[in-house]
């Protein structure tokens, strides 16, 4: 198959090694010739350009930009593709995207692979990067079946856990386990910065370990993505920085009231409650 | 040298291999038949015993043993030891406890070593588990030198990154890096439990992948021992948990009122603000 990939970044980048170790001829697109020259040496894809025509013979393209480039990138491809050519992109949040893409082109099918690092670009890209990993599709009710089907299987071929939904759902569920986290875990970080001892704070900055990298990771990444984020998951970030405001303030007062069995229960149901989530451990 | 081990846990294991890979002759004391068993059969012990009594010849001791249980056993040792006998903890908290095991043992030296994992017990143990983790040191204006140089040594021959402070300039610093972050991410896990549409929060349950993963694991650890850190250090924990609020409220205000760049700026303050943070990437 002939496969596009616009946006050669780790997500763009990861995409293209494993769908060329499928066999696919991939043909990458970046705004920059560099990107382009490291995508080709590292085996990303066949061949880049700078310019979205090189994809006139594409028969699939993975939109892989940041959110904001997305829907005007699949409007600039809807004068450049064949007409039975699939669409689908790298998202983190699906509703206005899609229902964006899907006007200017009826063959898009919303997509999200769950596969962040801490480092962005090219150069981390890495073969199996979606595998054992959620990777959720978001069609409507109109977007034609067989488009479905090209994405699924392609998705499949990276070993993902596919996942199908509406974008809404999609939105809501990604607010709580991918967005809020970003906003707590920054907020973490800010807070640790405000201590006014500068015995203390410097303390703090040497003591930090797994426990605070771990929980810092999300808020300490990329900027712009953050604010993508909120942006376009903007009333349903909303909700859940509500409930975990919520949550935060039954935490103090527990510690507050020093209700130490009821700190206990509670500590005991997160506890639990965390071997709900997908493969964690 | 003679070491006790009172308590094989993870960290006591963990001390045990270590301490034992560099020729020390190590015993180790628990409550339970098993786990001493366990610990012999591991190696993390020369030989182990359920009496502290067997502890009667050790040069220095480490008491491993949850918080709680830290200051008794040094009453209790202090009839067992001879008095050149060094006594070190492993708590993670100090104010409390640096201060009761002084009063009954002079050769004290509060001691914590910064190396969690999701896991517990003697069967997780690992050789090298403090290489290059914090461990920090408090001892107090009265504690022996020579005291002090014992531990010293034995820390270093962990090549643990060592610190040393006092146990109030530690707990404060702690609370803003390890203990602030398990109720930031206890609450994060609760509040999307919280979630009323049942779809949304099962596919949030299927969707969570290496972000939510990392910035839960803290909160989803081991509710003892979050009680006893809120418990022993109360005051400086609610200190950074109302530090923590206001910085969550300023970002939520951010989203709430699209103040994108004000959001991006903050983003990116958090950015480069981990960098500063000991050993984070």
């Amino acid at each position: 198959m002939n496969i596009g990939i616009v946006g050669l970044g780790l997500i763009g980048g990861s995409l293209g090694l494993d769908l060329r170790s499928s066999g696919h001829h991939v043909v990458g697109v970046s705004r920059q010739g560099k990107t382009c020259d490291t995508a080709v040496a590292l085996g990303a894809v066949d061949q880049a350009s700078c310019d979205l025509t090189a994809l006139a013979s594409a028969d699939v393209v993975f939109v892989c930009t940041p959110i904001a480039a997305i829907a005007p990138t699949v409007a600039t491809l809807s004068a450049i593709l064949s007409q039975d050519a699939v669409i689908t992109d790298v998202g983190s949040v699906k509703s206005e995207i899609v229902a964006a893409a899907t006007q200017c082109w009826p063959n898009f099918v919303g997509g999200h692979p769950m596969a962040g690092k801490s480092e962005a670009g090219i150069d981390v890209a890495e073969i199996q990067l979606f595998k054992g990993r959620p990777y959720v599709l978001t069609p409507l009710a109109q977007t034609p079946l067989t488009a479905i089907a090209v994405v699924r299987d392609l998705v499949q071929s990276l070993h993902a856990n596919l996942y199908e939904c509406s974008p809404e759902i999609h939105d809501r569920a990604v607010a709580w386990i991918s967005h809020l986290p970003v906003m707590v875990s920054a907020s973490l970080i800010q807070a640790c910065m405000t201590e006014s001892d500068p015995v203390v704070r410097t303390q703090s900055l040497q003591f930090a370990s797994s426990g605070f990298r771990d929980t810092s990771r999300v808020g300490g990444g990329n900027p712009e993505l953050g604010v993508m984020m909120a942006q376009y998951n903007r009333s349903a970030l909303l909700h859940a920085l509500k409930g975990y405001r919520n949550q935060l303030d039954q935490v103090t007062a527990l510690v507050e009231q020093e209700n130490w069995p009821g700190l206990e229960h509670l500590l005991s149901q997160t506890h639990t409650a965390r071997t709900q989530f997908n493969g964690l451990s």
